[in-house]
């Protein structure tokens, strides 16, 4: 069976020569790479999730609840608390990790012979995730400090008319965020829907837009995830706010008990505790800020970010300086960005042993 | 934002009037509607699954091994003892659900332009995840007792020449599997790949598939499940096995980071104990044969099955006759084949119940 090739199988046309998403998993000392927030659960959460596990295991020959009602009212109440907008059970969707929301929504919104249209450089998961589905993917650009011009943005959903244009604020992998009067002209220029990443929002200065959910009710859906702020990423769970309606298409392409059992009670244990867990944020926030500080001394050019990751160059040639980085025990990431990397704010220690990599680097 | 309603939204034209896929979940006292294995995970598993998501649960703030290599070796392993058949962790694959292997499977080798062809009555599923891959999907009939008929089936391939061909064995819900010999026959005639979906072959008298991988690396796929027999439907654990370039072509389609670590973890944790868990299969295949000899006994005509369902019939009307099976306490599954119901093979209790129902019911 070794000797079969890709080029042997009758592999879909638009996959061919093609390489797999995803970052270099090596086994670095310091691994600032998938902006990860750096502090393990707490005992207490660690010990909810284990208690919660032990419930619904002794269930697990049974499939689970295929709506995940429950998960989906503890996360309105989330949102709801963090954003001050009040979100029922019926506004909120969940999947295996925000991959899996945006893959849901590109397949209910999007598809052949549909655009979506994104301002990169964005998150690279955006295209792949419209290729996926077949959905024509439309890059649309950035100022040249990676800020979305309002104006550019608007001219391009104008002469597009995209199907789905995704604004990810903050914006990933540069940092920076949307204002909601930036985003309420986009709103108002696009026919399709507008999904907003949050992926980062926890991290931001700026409102979320939920706030204009009920001004743009047909239009605006907002993804978050558990990954980053929520120290999450290993129970992989995405979800959204948006009107009911949305939820409703959704239900219509989710593959069905997409949940496990275990992420459904494990979620639900780890929001139990998300007044404790991001009570890291503020750290974060403030080591984001040391580290950009701490690097414009150097000498770097580091983007302002609003998230918990910094863009920063300017390097001659980045790949090599990514390497010096792994040489040096830590490990950052290379996003394409030609003369920048970017890095994971990560514990004081570890942005210590990055800061002290950086000054062989300069 | 309650008054948006779907028609309000710019749903895929696809999608536009269809309802979400699913058995209705309703609080009866006996449930043989989903194919459920119905004898819980004994207590050495349940305090193994507890004992390894203690241990992932501390690390929940990073992200999972993306490629789930110690899960697909443990699967390896098992699925070699299973058959006879020697495979390595290149061999296997894994994902959240059955559904969502065969999902990646259509995005691989199926998707616009493409088709994909089964035999129906079978797994509803199949032509949905084609719906959602946008791979058109060609019918083909099984004889009037449900078998497959080798001749008809070449015949169908080579009509239409499909890029995908979906064969269940057992077949859900008919319950017939099929032998290797027209396995192999259909395999000769495909020139496409050929995706034998293997959820109940725990319980079928057949080989597996798996043993003409060695004959058909370019073609074969075999996909099974954890919901089944392994009493592991709450954990959403899918995978599959085939030459390895199949797994490459996979991880090109496959969201980063799909599988958590807790279902990583837990899934192992409950293939530790198969040996266990798999002992419910003789009961359960007793109980099977117990339950058609007893239907026919009560005058109904039982399709021979080799997997934890029979389908029977004939019902004049069988919505009617599913309601009055509800109204006496038991949940069965009408899935839309004219004359005909499927009850899933519970507990001796259960299933006692569910035939003293059907003595009402004739």
């Amino acid at each position: 069976m070794d000797d079969v090739t890709l080029d042997d199988l009758p592999l879909a046309e638009a996959l061919r020569g093609k390489t797999p998403y995803g970052a270099p998993q090596l086994d670095v000392a310091v691994r600032l790479n998938t902006n990860e927030n750096p502090y393990p659960p707490p005992p207490e959460l660690v010990a909810d999730v284990v208690a919660a596990t032990e419930r619904v295991a002794r269930e697990l020959h049974r499939y689970p609840d295929r709506d995940a009602v429950e998960l989906r009212t503890d996360l309105a109440a989330y949102l709801s608390g963090a954003t001050g907008v009040p979100l029922t059970t019926r506004n909120l969707w969940a999947a295996n990790g925000s991959n899996e929301v945006l893959q849901q929504l590109l397949q209910a919104f999007g598809g052949p012979g549909r655009t979506a249209l994104g301002f990169e450089p964005s998150y690279s998961m955006h295209p792949i995730l419209a290729s996926g589905t077949r959905t024509e993917w439309l890059p649309a650009p950035r100022r040249d400090d990676f800020t979305l011009d309002v104006d550019v943005a608007v001219a391009a959903i104008r002469r597009h008319d995209p199907d789905v244009v995704f604004v990810t604020s903050p914006n990933n992998p540069t940092g920076c965020s949307i204002p909601l009067t930036d985003l309420r002209t986009v709103l108002d220029a696009a026919r399709g829907v507008v999904v907003v990443d949050e992926a980062y929002a926890e991290f931001s200065r700026q409102p979320s837009a939920v706030k204009l959910l009920a001004e743009f009710p047909a239009k605006l859906i907002v993804s978050r995830t558990m990954s980053k702020a929520f120290a999450f990423a290993g129970g992989r769970l995405g979800y959204l706010a948006a009107a009911p309606a949305v939820v409703d298409a959704l239900q219509l392409v989710r593959l069905p008990y997409h949940l496990s059992a275990l992420t459904q009670a494990a979620a639900r244990a780890a929001l139990k505790h998300g007044e404790q867990t991001l009570a890291s944020v503020a750290t974060l926030v403030s080591e984001r800020d040391r580290v950009v500080a701490s690097l414009r001394d150097l000498g770097f050019q580091p983007v302002d970010s609003d998230a918990n990751f910094v863009l920063f160059g300017h390097f001659e040639d980045a790949p090599a300086a990514w390497r010096s980085y792994v040489d040096a025990g830590v490990l950052i990431r290379d996003v394409g960005i030609p003369g920048h990397l970017r890095v994971t704010i990560g514990t004081p220690e570890e942005n210590d042993a990055f800061l002290a990599a950086s000054k062989e680097a300069v």
